[in-house]
């Protein structure tokens, strides 16, 4: 978690961190950074887009941190002092950062956890009470597992990883540096895997493995199954948001960023950097190239190749889908106009026929 | 949970806490209020649809819970006692509540909770085994936090707010008198910000706090963000079902209602008495009106206003949606009367000519 | 868990497991079962689609498992020792059994394990840290409760049930003998069920119970709500994937198949051996027949009989569903012939009119 009060910052130092400049009173001192709604003279708010000039008017905002070309967004506004930003969701990043620093739990083992034989527990690492972590695993410096967070047998935390209160690692898990696994997160689940015979589904043992990369952040209650044979991988960098569902032997690639509730089922494979949005699924054995973005409620039932947008069930060409929904909305006119040109044809003693044009095509649609 | 056996009552004080009357015997002990299927002589069984008159016939049910115009729903059964309600459902909640009252756990600290410095804990709240309370948190009068249940620092509860085992509170977070929050809902986790440079997501630190209203109730496993700066609100009264994600910085209005596994993604706002289906999305930064019903498997892609009720990926108004729903079921047979028409046209010597018609139109549809 | 490593076994005595037969060398040592990619000179690996022909000329597999009919699949391969099984799948099931037994946990209540009154717990079941059983609950021979999951009161584990770590049943919960409940996974939680009055969404009080059969699985982090009246069940055999939600007083039939994220809403039965792939979802009070398929991201609106498979939102027959997306992509072609059909009639002065064909209709789809 964060610190919640900020010691205040000159505004000109608050640029430096994020790489910009000050239009105003670099000696400033900024409190926070708030909404434009919340901010005081003392905070610094963000306004990014022209949706927000009415609450930056309204704001008691003391400065604005604005991208490098404001003028739009800040012509009319009372003076204010501005930090500049080439990469304002950046800088909010920094700023934030530095007003608001990680509190980090203090090393050591709660008297309560139940650390198992043969840990490796760097004298860096936090265990949190009521913790279990199982036989044979390795906890890296500058570790920490919180409150009742479970680490199965020889699962591996690199360093600075960090399980918050009620994860769960099944055994054999690894963890790269700086990964992040959040409350009731479950990863090296078994997979979903039944050789079904004679009307019973028999169990496929699932004796792979979970390795997540560095720098991976795992939503609350997102579960990520082990792999059946050979293991699950999730790339370097990769982001997945709450109630994330990521079945056996799924490879991603880097960066690869999953929103609520998106699902990859078994065996699919996500280049570097794919998007997939919310409620949005992959079908198992699908290979997705690098850069794929998947639109929310999106089902992807086919293989697509690197840089593509789709969206659609099933997924198609994120333009394609949307001249389709447009079709869509027009299908009643064409309705009436097909019937239109029927009836030209059949006052003319020309037309299709009865038995083409039935008594149901005649029906209005309800 | 509710007591399992119940005292007996009479069907006439039964009727008096359901607002409602009795035609047959008042005096009639009711032991249990138990489905049609499962009643035996001393229970009361409800019967609202007609879909359940067989079920009724063949019930061995003493009494029968009905509305008040219940002529269509009793006509050619044998003579029950009826407790007859002008709000059916009402009247179950109210007499299930009498039958079996909540089991509310007794006032106390188990040895082996862990309770964090500067908190307040009053002394009719109850913390159960292997609870654990951050430092600075507030339980009020009556609150019930289950076995295994972790409330952050700096977290205020408010009366009888009640965390069944597993839940997870993040630091700051607010519960309003009464709220409940089910077995591993995650409350107040950090929402999902990146602000990516370079093929790097870097997390924006999520400041702000989750704010739940007075009688909210959290399905199991459902998680509900912190806001990134400002808050997460949760209205009065709302109801979230299992499995939902709501995203940081999300607002809703009162008595929201939230079906299982629906996802609202962050920024956007929900107006009073909104209702989105099972598996129902709302993307980021929209404005959902009041009273808007948002059906299952429903993404909204765009502002509604009051009261509209929509369906469809994107979501359009339902009318519209039905229509085209019963339309695409047409569409086969109005590419054969347009192929049709096109033959007219051909044989009179005017048709559209081989440019217009493909042989890929030519092909019959898969 | 399963155990890491595998005593060798010959090959011969694996095809022996597997109901299959040896071509070669059946004295082979056999150490593991690996995929083709992680197989060494000492492993059995899978070929069982042409797909992972090039895999299997690439890897180091000492063996190949194989379906009878291999000849396509090992056609030009350089001689290996191949396990020929009429039931591949089943084969790798009982080959992985026989390599990585079971690691059971030893029989045992753990010391820091609360066992509420009245309990009944079979000597030779595990009850694991900090896992908190509530009173009056009985746990048969050789059930397995791991650390820090909760059983309510009144629960009933049959023989060998198995709880994962933070799995948590409600009161009064019913597990059939060697069913199997993931990390996370809620039984029994409170169904969704308010009536509505005034603006006020009053509980309707849920007393009943979930009750899951025999060799029923129940994926991380999945719900399965507690019936209102009456029970929800789960019929024996089922398997239900992560994050699936089922509603109250939701019956299935015996070996039904929810994939990841499903959802069963309240009331609805499935019948025997139903399959509802990923995301999918069956609103409330539905009858699903026997044997019914529902395609990945599906909203079944209506009632199915026995062996139907459906896709599409709303569900309908699969196969009018793929025209149906086949037909869309046609749809813009259909209004260029269409609108080609009125110029022709136009051009003849016998055209429908500019009533019919209105400005909207000219304009192109975006």
């Amino acid at each position: 978690m964060h610190e919640e009060s900020a010691t205040p910052r000159r505004l000109a130092e608050l640029a430096q961190l994020a790489g910009g400049r000050v239009e105003g009173d670099g000696e400033r001192p900024v409190r926070d950074l708030r909404t434009l709604d919340d901010a005081g003279p003392d905070d610094l708010a963000p306004l990014f887009s022209p949706a927000y000039r009415e609450a930056a008017r309204a704001s008691r905002a003391g400065a604005l941190l604005v991208p490098e070309d404001h003028a739009r967004l800040t012509a009319g506004l009372e003076r204010r002092d501005l930090l500049l930003a080439p990469h304002p969701q950046a800088a909010m990043a920094r700023i934030l950062g530095a007003l608001h620093p990680v509190e980090r739990p203090r090393p050591g083992v709660h008297p309560t956890a139940v650390v198992g034989e043969g840990c490796e527990v760097d004298h860096t690492a936090h265990v949190g009470p009521y913790a279990v972590i199982g036989d044979g695993s390795r906890l890296a410096a500058g570790v920490v597992v919180e409150a009742l967070a479970v680490v199965g047998r020889r699962c591996d935390l690199g360093e600075a990883a960090w399980l918050h209160p009620h994860a769960v690692l099944y055994d054999r898990t690894v963890l790269g540096p700086r990964t992040e696994v959040h409350a009731g997160a479950v990863i090296g689940s078994d997979g979903f895997g039944y050789a079904t015979q004679g009307g019973v589904h028999h169990k496929v043992p699932q004796v792979g493995r979970a390795v997540l990369g560095e720098d991976v952040e795992i939503g609350a209650n997102s579960a990520i199954d082990r792999g059946a044979l050979g293991d699950t991988t999730i790339g370097a960098g990769s982001k997945i948001d709450n109630l994330v569902q990521v079945g056996h032997n799924v490879h991603t690639g880097r960066g690869v960023i999953l929103c609520g509730q998106a699902g990859i089922a078994g065996s699919t494979s996500l280049g570097d950097f794919v998007v997939v949005g919310g409620h949005g699924g992959v079908i198992d054995h699908m290979k997705v190239g690098n850069g794929v973005q998947v639109a929310a409620m999106t089902a992807v039932y086919s293989d697509f190749p690197d840089g593509t947008q789709v969206a659609g069930i099933p997924a198609t060409d994120i333009r394609s889908w949307r001249r389709q929904v447009a079709l869509l909305r027009r299908l009643e006119s064409m309705f009436r106009r097909l019937r239109a040109v029927e009836k030209v044809l059949e006052a003319s003693g020309g037309g299709p026929g009865a038995e083409t044009a039935t008594a149901d095509d005649e029906e209005e649609p309800r």
